[in-house]
């Protein structure tokens, strides 16, 4: 537990929140200021910082149990489908440095675009793939 | 194998792409409309439909790679940040009907903003956790 962590003080009963799923290794609870109502954060118990922070051998558990979760938020909020993600770092929206999935509910219409697209220019992509090959490499 | 999934196509050779990590269960490469240079795309090579049509057994290992090829391509692209996220269903954005997972390289002041927030009407909160709650349960 982080002394200063939000998260960490809901998981010990510090701070309310209204509780959807707990077992011994992770914590799933609504958002306080959802996108649509049944918006969730799925956390895990022990203070970890971020995707990457987060135990391989909590992985599988931590995503298998999340389809369960999310597939009933879904059903509990009539939704027509959802998005499941990670903000990882606060340049990428991460406001609480407790690593937390959001699950958002969605409908038909709702209007939210998330992302713009681009294009590569000519020949970048190969440099790029590049790039990224020599980094897994380390 | 889906004969008419782009990805699966992908993963067969038919169509071309910029590979960046494949191991006998998954494939990386990059998004060729990327958010941000490296933007890439991650998926079962079997074909599986959605999020929760990935099997159990594969969440472990997935996501575990994942965390490895998101930490290379924000390294090969100096990026300060990242966002990990599954459009699940075509009205939370999902074009290709077999399941991929987005790492979207950030930077700061970037400017993007993907989702709003809202505020639970008095109330709220506690009937949409029940009915979450009683989904759980079947």
């Amino acid at each position: 537990m982080a002394d200063d962590c939000v998260f960490c003080k809901i998981i010990d009963g510090k701070l309310p929140c209204y509780k959807i799923y707990e077992d011994d290794n992770m914590l799933a609870f609504l958002d306080i200021a959802p996108v649509h109502k049944g918006h969730c954060l799925i956390i895990p118990r022990q203070h970890r910082v971020d995707f990457p922070d987060l135990p391989d051998d909590l992985m599988g558990h931590f995503f298998t149990t999340t389809k369960r979760i999310a597939e009933a938020v879904k059903a509990a909020v009539n939704a027509d489908a959802y998005n499941i993600g990670m903000n990882v770092g606060k340049e990428a929206g991460q406001i609480v440095m407790h690593a937390h999935l959001h699950v958002i509910p969605r409908y038909k219409g709702d209007g939210l675009k998330p992302w713009g697209k681009s294009k590569y220019p000519e020949g970048e992509e190969k440099k790029v793939q590049e790039k990224i090959l020599q980094k897994l490499e380390l």
